[in-house]
């Protein structure tokens, strides 16, 4: 895997990510992390985003919560899988904190609002893919959200997005699906054992629930999202399309982030051009899942990687994110990508942050 | 009324005005709109910002969708007085579209949404101020305000912070009054004929029902504003607090943002350093009120006022600015002194373009 700077790899579109990186660095974005859920998440054996799939629906609402106001209000714990290993919103968090990132929240459709100040695009959580109507205004949502994203690109240099969807690599499995992608087993999960088989299922049956075939939507990416989707989607596609108008746009996430790029390459390819996609290492080598090739069968854009190793880290419940936990979520590799093309930190201190972070809200 | 600048008026604090004009010519600020609505509006004879007290509900919302938007969405008309003479944010959005100003809107508790994506930092609208409680938690909004005044501060060069608030000169005036500030016969009013008795009545009561004298809560602003004010008070005051302490913070209205200036003094003295009120010459001029002299008795910051002559439109419902209706609102003055001080425009330029909106939103 290609090392494009210091703790940085490169996989996809290297000559595009060159200029990009000399276009990023030493500069002032804005990061907005995006919050959505859905019914979709609480289907048994999709969603490891919480203790169990009924506290899903809280999960956004702290992540946004840790990286605004420090520390979850809502609830009292840090979000984490059954496994106890705590939500990537601690590596956001650390970054923001290091790089002094200006953030803002973004509710694409939340149960329950996070107790801080929020740009709300949609009200309304998604329902359960395996309905007819699994979002119900996507245009709606995609448009307001596209507004929004033309009037803070102008405020920053450039914009990072980032996302909190408990179950979001199932609902992007289906619009990918819907869409015509081929991406079984190659969307990524925040387990090191990825439960494609009740993923593919359930795609299969709310395709079937209403009445589609895999790529009958292919040109029609509102209704992907209408019928197999989840409500961050649309706003993150749209703060995506908004912003790319006026220089680089991030989407930081992992391979949730190939069902919004397939979204924007079908609404506007153009647009495309100004799109990339940050992640971490740990997403890559992700054995289960495939984002490289995903990315390539969509649209070649630049994809980077923060690399930092948590195995140095004296807490298993971030050690556990080299064994595959976690992995990438609510923007982490993006803003970490962004702290060391900011400040220039080596790998030790922003482990020391995350552990610092973790000792505080965790332990 | 000293001239400062070519179709600017300074009346108080010249000399930081002097320095602050300087620090905000050719700069790129980020106007903030915050809405909010009451049951105090709706008191018969209070607010003209509607055409009947009821619809005073929608006033707020078709405001921020004229800015963010264009237009109204929510409901069909433009806002008007009961004599049909438009809302200010035809000035505002005429401003914004000259100087292509970034703006954002803020809900400070507003009883419709508006059809825009907007900045949260209270659901519930306001109760009225002859009941005990008229702002639920004043605190908090002030909190959230102020989290997101930071936030936005930093992507910008400085803030300018407008309201739109039908019956929020009776609720600053109530705020005024608890906190013993003399502002009987100074606040002003979107007529020609200020209903001050009305006002005073509704204050005096208001205070009897919350067992209050005058200058009861002189050290206590949110209790002021829970008792006697509303939700855009502390949602103004905190973004400022937020912004002020980054630079120049512009507070873009009439005699209400004295109240808010009032707040801010008690809650944190040095912030008022950084903050300023600019409003328009038709407040200036009002015989009905007192806005000099208010600034005077509070603190004394700079005040300027953007001065056209709308005697020369073609149109009565501009004309009518000219007799004292409407003035000010909606950050029309602050907005229109930005775009000065940005494009250099004239004020044929401008009153072209604020006559271009009114034939395409009124006519």
């Amino acid at each position: 895997m290609g090392k494009i700077r210091e703790n940085i790899i490169c996989t996809n579109g290297k000559k595009r990510a060159e200029k990009l990186i000399e276009e990023t660095t030493d500069k002032k974005p804005l990061f907005l992390c995006v919050g959505g859920t859905t019914e979709t998440a609480k289907i048994p054996g999709l969603s490891m985003a919480g203790k169990n799939p009924e506290i899903t629906d809280y999960t956004p609402t702290a992540d946004l919560e840790i990286i605004t106001q420090g520390k979850p209000i809502t609830i009292e714990d840090v979000p984490a899988t059954p496994q106890g290993i705590p939500t990537p919103a601690l590596l956001t968090k650390s970054a923001l904190d290091l790089a002094k990132t200006p953030k803002l929240p973004v509710n694409a459709g939340m149960k329950v609002k996070p107790s801080t100040p929020i740009i709300e695009v949609n009200e309304d959580s998604g329902n359960s893919i395996l309905e007819k109507i699994a979002v119900k205004h996507p245009e709606q949502i995609y448009k307001n959200a596209e507004k929004t994203g033309k009037a803070l690109a102008k405020l920053a240099d450039y914009l990072i997005i980032g996302e909190t969807t408990p179950g979001g690599t199932t609902t992007a499995l289906g619009v990918l699906k819907a869409m015509g992608v081929n991406a079984e087993n190659k969307i990524s999960s925040s387990m090191p054992d990825n439960p494609h088989e009740d993923k593919i299922k359930t795609v299969k049956s709310g395709l079937k629930n209403s009445n589609l075939d895999t790529g009958d939507l292919q040109r029609k990416p509102m209704e992907a999202i209408k019928t197999m989707g989840d409500p961050m989607l649309p706003a993150v596609a749209g703060l995506a399309s908004g912003s790319a108008k006026f220089g680089p746009t991030i989407l930081a996430g992992g391979t949730q982030m190939t069902a919004v790029l397939k979204i924007l390459a079908e609404k506007d390819r153009d647009i495309t051009e100004n799109i990339s996609i940050w992640t971490t290492r740990w997403i890559l080598e992700d054995k289960s899942s495939n984002i490289v090739e995903l990315i390539k069968a969509i649209r070649d854009i630049p994809l980077l990687a923060v690399d930092i190793d948590l195995s140095k880290s004296n807490y298993y419940g971030l050690k556990a994110y080299e064994e595959g936990f976690a992995k990438e979520g609510v923007g982490a590799g993006g803003t970490l990508i962004e702290t060391i093309l900011k400040t220039k930190v080596n790998e030790s201190a922003m482990i020391e942050k995350i552990e610092q972070n973790y000792e505080k809200l965790v332990k």
